[in-house]
């Protein structure tokens, strides 16, 4: 089921949402209010409620939201609840940082190949996970993995999502600091670690 | 001057907008619309008119906006415009990547300076900068640093986070998977790959 209508900020704060409901969850928390949930999280009360109402999420007066109910609801909408394999392209220090970072198991990613176009990295493990050589990133589709994790240089960025797109991934994230163009049937999101920084001084 | 009344969404997508404006200016194009601006980012030029009016920053009917002026007043409104000195604390796999990170430069960030806790690393050069020993932080404030990015494992980002609060820093890019707190002079942004693939599969 897709929600047509849920404005690409409220699904760029559901995983936030998710990430705080299951910290309360891993604390034994079985309600929380919209204003108990905002203060965790550092956000506002009445965003919380608005972004819950495009899909029906009201809690209940003086009670709040049930938080295991909440957690199944935005893995459903968020597609999180079936599980996706991804497949790593690049492994130098950022592609080492990503792969041992642990968040991604929380929403049910398993990055499970490895590739690069360096002979010397070609064969070795990394994280228990053979590198393959990047020509062999046909063999996506049969291993039924459809997310890309990007960690090239900026000048290899575009041609590896072309592959990728080849490939039949149908979504990428992209850490090569530039922007790539796909067909439409593929979703792509750009991540600029600098943009985060950007917004530090206004705050200081 | 600080603009009271800008909402923090707005503050966290005028880095997005900046980074657009300053390709359309190496492209040497001097004017721009809300509607070509939104085009060239992939999002809603009503956004965009909505966010810029928040700053009195009103583009003119058929000419649209000065790239050049538009460049100067978001960088003032991010207090871009002074440039910032950051300390980097933890040289891993992250952190290296973060060091050899072209994007910062864009925005007048300058990592000037590079700490670890490894006595195997301290003293040894990385991007031209000696790699310091932690107990050095104390010499920001002399240095004129008043930025943190944290890169250290997850259980050693509080006390890396204590450290750069006690030495005067003002603001923290904080990569270490988890949340921190810190005294509210001090600003805080966690940055959380996972939280951006948990939004892809929506799209696939």
């Amino acid at each position: 089921m897709r929600y047509h209508r849920i404005p690409d900020e409220t699904i760029r704060r559901l995983p936030i949402y998710l990430r705080g409901l299951l910290s309360l969850s891993a604390e034994s928390r079985h309600q929380v209010s919209s204003q108990g949930l905002a203060e965790f999280l550092g956000t506002n009360p009445w965003q919380i409620r608005k972004d819950f109402s495009y899909f029906g999420g009201f809690g209940k007066r003086g009670v709040g939201y049930d938080v295991g109910k909440l957690i199944k609801q935005i893995n459903r909408i968020l597609k999180l609840d079936v599980g996706h394999k991804a497949a790593l392209v690049g492994v130098g220090n950022l592609g080492a940082a990503i792969l041992s970072y642990p968040g991604f198991k929380t929403y049910g990613f398993d990055i499970s190949a490895v590739f690069d176009i360096n002979p010397k990295k070609i064969g070795k493990k990394i994280n228990k996970i053979t590198i393959e050589n990047i020509s062999k990133l046909g063999s996506l589709k049969r291993r039924k993995i459809d997310l890309g994790i990007i960690a090239v240089p900026g000048e290899a960025a575009q041609e590896t999502v072309d592959a990728l797109v080849k490939a039949g991934v149908k979504g990428i994230l992209n850490f090569a600091p530039c922007y790539v163009t796909v067909p439409k049937r593929v979703k792509v999101i750009t991540i600029d670690i600098a943009l985060d920084l950007a917004r530090l001084p206004y705050y200081m």
